[in-house]
């Protein structure tokens, strides 16, 4: 049950975007700005930044926000669905590009502790085709789900369970994005 | 030096902000929400909203974020600013009410590790007067500066160290709040 009266059967961050719209409104917002459109000179696709997302969540060891953009980045990447779980499993194996294994060790920085972004670790991006606007963008999408993580977690929101609930939620935000509606909606 | 080529002379959130307008226009907006309004039964004001804010960032050793919401802090508690600093160097010591300290407890485990927020945590706070709100509102501002931290730090942002300039910026933020401007400003 959650810490605080939420709207009743609605999962995550839905349901606090609801208790407080106008904290709900930019969190949208920032969601959408981030994982459907980038800075100028990104090069990252947005099954990348979804991939991101899952990442950093299952860092946090958040599942509600790992299941839910981890489906959102399968739905993304189409028939080549199969690079989430093996990125999420074993990164360093994983069939992606080296300057995304790049921007994911420097997301994996941000999660732990912010000031270990070395000037190494920026270079190595950079020397894999990185652009300033790709470290920018993952530095704020690994930051924002370190908020987004937490928000969920520290008010204990629902968090479903049955896979197909996820598959949903990854299909609506891969094709609807992150429209702030205070509503029900199951994602 | 920042990880990316940002405006120059710009402090932290600023030249970020600067940098991608369409991300940092919703990062205002989430924090002029959080700390100078509030869900509509809390009852935190804008000074320990402030507090609340100066607490995580110096969990996250993030000067920056520390000082300048410290110097807001300390601008609207007015005469009662010291009250801002014997907070940070030990709550459990400080002329705050229990209310206030039983949610700085909350803020504390959501910066650590959200999940541990547990329902004997939120009990004493409600015990001590706190509102749904007041949990909400706590919640979300320790989770929102677990990004602006990480987002300051992860690019490695100008930090400027002398107070003078961290006293301007608290006048600043208490009195005109935090409005986004697409030019350079101070805070």
């Amino acid at each position: 049950m959650a810490h605080i009266t939420l709207p009743e059967g609605i999962p995550g961050i839905r349901s606090l975007a609801m208790y407080r719209p106008d904290t709900g409104q930019p969190l949208y917002a920032l969601a959408q700005a981030l994982l459907r459109a980038g800075s100028p000179d990104s090069t990252l696709i947005n099954a990348e930044r979804e991939l991101i997302a899952a990442f950093v969540s299952k860092q946090n060891r958040t599942d509600f926000c790992m299941n839910s953009h981890a489906a959102a980045a399968r739905y993304l990447y189409a028939d080549q669905r199969e690079v989430v779980d093996q990125t999420l499993d074993d990164t360093s194996a994983a069939p992606i590009s080296a300057k995304l294994k790049a921007l994911l060790a420097i997301a994996d920085h941000v999660q732990a502790d912010a000031r270990t972004v070395s000037v190494d670790l920026v270079a190595a991006a950079h020397d894999k085709g990185a652009t300033d606007g790709d470290i920018h963008d993952t530095v704020l999408i690994a930051a924002s789900f370190c908020m987004y993580n937490r928000y969920v977690d520290g008010l204990a929101t629902l968090t479903p369970t049955d896979p197909a609930t996820y598959a949903d939620m990854g299909e609506m935000l891969a094709t609807k994005g992150y429209v702030y509606i205070n509503e029900p909606q199951t994602a």
